[in-house]
């Protein structure tokens, strides 16, 4: 492994213990000391500070927006995507066998990476130290404007998209409905035409409402492809 | 409602701002100020110092068992117990319908209601402050002796609780494998005799590792009525 001093400078912290960080770079795949536990502890720190990040910064956003919100920034993509921007991936310790079938760059693994290092980070220096560490790698992502598309739900997002475009309003419809009375599963068709296609997009959850927003969900993300 | 300085001294939590307490006790059928965004900081501040707590007390704890160790802490069954232990349903502010339908004793509305306190402790008077609530609410659920049980895996548990048992060990047999390559769903069937009756679990799940884990769970839920 080269200098870890080289990476204290990428991730704008000193480390007291050098071992946690280590461990923190080490798969499963590579050695019984692994990031395993620090992931655990990693996604929990995560989760508490984009959480009163968000509470903050969001004053008049309800706990649904809320929810949506740190679910858009702590998902696996989207860590993946901040340890590749760190280049965690040439640090990694993986076993051979990872490390012949491409493991470097595998989103998983880069993730976890990831979170194991907020973790490390908590350990090492606590809370404060861990937070702005999340704080730097978040800055583009905390911002107002980045989030404002995924604070409202899925069905308003559809419905807005449809009527910048002036195309109908999507059609919704419970197609079946499954269980007893307090553990029904609705499945739901969502409908949508254009001037040449029509889109259908099936979705089930626990309440009709559920249902709706996650078939309104998968429908803004078929039609994001098409447009794309 | 009562006055709050008595709830102060069932909570151990002098409240510098008493309308972060009201707001965490204001169900959302009560008034639009309610207890959706205090729950939503709660529950991140829980799971925050429940890992962390988890992470020390057990070092030599993998990953999973520290997973399944905090979802046996911080479920919605286990809030709302720790909520009635400290008679929160009495402190509720609900709308009428609510409480006609007896909102005051529903365990939903009573776990959320506990998360939120939490949501406002740590507003007030920080996360050691919040952390302090916890690990006494906690204090008994902390124990090693109780968390042991949750700890190891339910195929691990079917196999020493029939062991224990001179029973046969279960038979675990896949009876289908839908869908395409990446986004497989494994049924199993779970498979127990004793000298009288047979028992069976079916289970679904991403992996035939999991699904088998998931039937090992429901034979071990099957296995403990039949006991008890």
């Amino acid at each position: 492994m080269p200098d870890l001093r080289d990476l204290y400078t990428t991730l704008g912290h000193e480390f007291a213990d050098e071992a946690l960080l280590r461990q923190a770079l080490t798969h499963r795949s590579f050695s019984s000391r692994n990031n395993e536990r620090l992931e655990f502890l990693g996604d929990a720190v995560l989760g508490f500070h984009v959480a009163r990040e968000l509470y903050t910064r969001f004053p008049d956003a309800a706990e649904g927006e809320l929810s949506r919100m740190r679910a858009s920034l702590v998902n696996g993509e989207q860590l993946a995507g901040l340890a590749e921007r760190l280049s965690l991936g040439q640090w990694l310790q993986l076993g051979s066998g990872e490390l012949k079938s491409g493991g470097r760059r595998r989103g998983s693994i880069l993730a976890d990476a990831f979170e194991a290092i907020i973790g490390a980070i908590y350990l090492d220096a606590g809370i404060e130290a861990a937070s702005r560490f999340i704080d730097v790698q978040y800055e583009e992502l905390f911002a107002q404007e980045q989030l404002g598309v995924v604070r409202k739900d899925p069905k308003t997002s559809l419905q807005e998209y449809l009527q910048a475009r002036a195309l109908e309003l999507p059609e919704y419809e419970v197609i079946a409905v499954e269980g007893q009375a307090h553990d029904q599963l609705f499945r739901v068709r969502c409908h949508v035409r254009d001037k040449h296609n029509e889109y259908e997009a099936l979705a089930e959850g626990r309440s009709r409402k559920k249902a709706e927003q996650s078939a309104a969900s998968m429908m803004l993300e078929k039609l994001g492809q098409v447009d794309g």
